[in-house]
């Protein structure tokens, strides 16, 4: 989920300098016709890690925006008056009204998250607050406010060092208290809270925007790039209420053009030799672990998702090779046929989820809606953004029904696709792999690059993380593959 | 919640022949006109108490429309296959594709409320399930589906009345098993489970539509017609889908007219020497109350609703008039002003939410919302549909936090308010209290008790029930009142 904000994005102060002052003055115009027009409120939530740049956030939000039509609470501990009455008091009080922004420097989620990682309360009273929080942002946005929310993200040896580098600088140690070191102590716990929550919170309505918070020229272009953009649609569109409901705020892509894909070597490889003898290895580990008597109580499915011509046909063969007939299924997944169009999306998925004591593997998968649907636009913005969250519903009930559930993108880069495609057409046997549906895909590589990497931001879990595969190299791929198979499933049993 | 459910509803046999052939037809039509246009699926659920008819309503509709296209699915104990999978499976291998209806007898609530109720999980579970529940539906019906939800209640009495014939009848005997005694003993906390369950899962979309089982007649004709209604409804529409997810079903009035209002005896009265005597002992008891020291925990939120001349102000006066002016505040509700217009309907009620120890009386309230904003027009079906969950969060939260919430209804008759009316245009200094608008919503009438009667249904709850209050004598409507708000407040420290 924080894959894509721990890449090491930066903006370097040249190109900053360059695209800050353009962006402020569309952020101050888009402002104005706002206030003018008055016809939506704008709550704007900035969550995240301490050292992340919350505060810089606020801050710089406001030395860019116009004053006038832009309301900042930080809510820290309630006053007095506040904790007279029920806990969303505080919040309504200062909700922005038609016209204006609200920006809020904490929030309705900084309470639970703080109580979750404390131990305070337990999982079950962080999904009631989750909800209450789904319900009063469903209310909030079916009312017409747009509300866009941040997420601050760090890794962890970033937050260390900014946290450091704050504590150097004698005009900002101030910032850095004991609880911001304590709070880092607590890095992966937190980390795992804040997924929940953002697994849980994060709608078609009103997502959560994951933001890298280190460098702060990256930080502040993305987040003052979404809420214009957001801004813009909203503002630019008809005034229908339905049209505005539908205008969510998006994430953008990265505007240094780094991504998780482009960050993967792809030309990691192994001989021919090397690759013979680990594939004896594993083949063998799994062909033991699914004869193992605990076998019998978990279900286990792969799914193989990839570019075309990835090579994902090869690696299935691979596994199903190492297998007992009786044990595994393959679902090849093409277009829907009539009977399935007539159901929900995800009825197909459904009716090939296997019982205990059995492997499926999924060539392609229920995130069909997140990308080919997606990007040939079969289905309305709408719909693809609610298909993160039923799809996180949907394998959160596997994963609670004792389901390994194991997904790999298959990545190659665009040259490796051309000669596959090339040798494709060329090779007898082989030719019917290659359509024109294939070459028309690659026209449009970087829109499912973009696709790609959202659903990896937003379906990549605890448990149900996403492994990225490089697979230029056909032998390194299945290797891999085949190795964090045998690793998931002998995990799930420690 | 239940309120119109135990009312005694009947149908005489008389009218049953005459109407159920005209429903089953209409009924039969629009089913054919729904496999000819296969543009949605129909879930209609089966809920409700032992003895209720859940049953028999599963074999009439059977009976009633064509097998060809109906599917009916008596979920009971998970199969072994079932078992091996997640739960929600069972229901997914069932779902009526598009053009279908798919009748439930037993859904994913079955299983939650009978862990609640044996205490086998607490409330934040049985929230979190409700949650999934909420999540489940929404997604079916973005999908496009219509869900329709039955919820068959029996009054205590009646229930064990139900029980019985169905015992003494030879043929019927076999359907009565120990369970169902066994939840007959557990009634009032099954019913407390049932409430919650229907104000967790009563959504816009997909509300609860609850009905009295224990005359057949009348459950069948009004199951028919609510499915019929619903059915034409989406039928008749346009075909866009966002016109589709905001026909939901919705309750229709009583079939044989009979409801909450029409029961209840309005002439009820005092004499004026019991008057002057309750009214003393009432407000020196209030008086009392709101000095004791463990007022100073609690907040009152009292809320007055009724009919145009009910007599609002002069009960709000002997509550005023009873305490220390610094402990209460009267907030009068009209028009919303220019500020409270650009912000979601219920800020300007959170605004004048007090703090602990004070009593805080709202002369016309949030329900403005399903009342006069429903029936004249000011918003549309899907947000007065959706106000009623929105309603019961917003006193869920001011319960929690020690709130005793305490809503009055002032009934009077259409010929006492005429009486009213015409006293009132006569009288010198009353004359300002009639305006042409009350002659106009007189003319509403019907309308505005079938809003009564729906807000009542949807918002009566175990933490903040309705008191309707007789008030055709004003003696006794401020007695029953002074009485009740004494009541509630010494409960709540009980």
């Amino acid at each position: 989920m924080f894959e894509s904000a721990e890449l090491g994005h930066k903006i370097d102060k040249a190109d900053y300098d360059k695209q800050a002052p353009v962006l402020r003055e569309a952020l101050l115009e888009a402002q104005m016709d706002l206030a003018a027009s008055c016809r939506f409120p704008v709550i704007i939530l900035i969550g995240g890690l301490d050292g992340a740049g919350r505060g810089e956030t606020v801050n710089l939000l406001n030395e860019w925006m116009d004053p006038r039509f832009i309301d900042t609470h930080g809510m820290g501990s309630p006053s007095d008056e506040e904790q007279a009455r029920p806990i969303m008091w505080r919040f309504w009080r200062v909700l922005p009204p038609k016209g204006k922004i609200g920006l809020f420097l904490g929030s309705w989620y900084t309470r639970p998250i703080l109580d979750r990682v404390s131990g305070r309360i337990k999982n079950a009273e962080l999904a009631q607050q989750m909800n209450s929080a789904n319900r009063l942002e469903k209310m909030l946005t079916d009312e017409g406010a747009l509300i866009i929310k941040f997420w601050l993200h760090l890794s962890k040896q970033k937050q260390k060092k900014r946290l450091q580098l704050l504590e150097e600088n004698p005009k900002t140690r101030w910032r850095v208290t004991e609880r911001d070191w304590k709070h880092y102590q607590q890095y992966h716990k937190l980390i795992k809270v804040n997924e929940s929550m953002i697994r849980q919170t994060s709608t078609a309505e009103a997502p959560w925007i994951i933001v890298e918070g280190y460098d702060t020229h990256y930080r502040n272009l993305t987040v003052g790039k979404v809420i214009l953009d957001a801004l813009r649609k909203r503002l630019d569109s008809t005034d229908s209420k339905a049209t505005l409901i539908t205008q969510a705020p998006l994430p953008l892509p990265a505007i240094d053009h780094l991504d998780i894909l482009k960050k993967l070597d792809l030309e990691q490889h192994i001989d021919k030799p090397t690759y013979q003898e680990k594939l004896e290895k594993y083949q063998g580990k799994l062909s033991l672990i699914t004869r193992d008597p605990r076998f019998k109580d978990i279900t286990v499915i792969v799914v193989f998702e990839g570019n075309d011509a990835a090579g994902k046909g090869g690696a299935i063969r691979r596994i199903a090779g190492s297998l007992d007939a009786h044990r595994y299924t393959i679902i090849p997944i093409a277009a829907p046929s009539e009977e399935e169009r007539a159901q929900p999306y995800l009825w197909r998925f459904w009716r090939h989820i296997p019982g205990r004591g059995r492997l499926t593997i999924f060539d392609r998968s229920w995130y069909g809606r997140v990308l080919v649907e997606r990007v040939e636009g079969f289905c309305s913005q709408i719909d693809w953004m609610r298909a993160y969250s039923e799809i996180n519903d949907f394998e959160a009930q596997l994963v609670a029904h004792n389901t390994v559930l194991v997904k790999f993108w298959l990545a190659i880069s665009k040259d490796e696709q051309l000669k596959r495609f090339n040798e494709r057409s060329q090779s007898g046997f082989k030719r019917f792999k290659i359509t024109a549906e294939d070459w028309r895909n690659r026209e449009k590589w970087d829109d499912y690059e973009l696709a790609v990497c959202d659903m990896v931001d937003s379906t990549s879990t605890d448990i149900a993380p996403w492994t990225l595969v490089e697979a230029n190299d056909k032998n390194f791929a299945r290797i891999k593959i085949l190795k964090t198979l045998c690793h998931r499933i002998a995990a799930a049993w420690d």
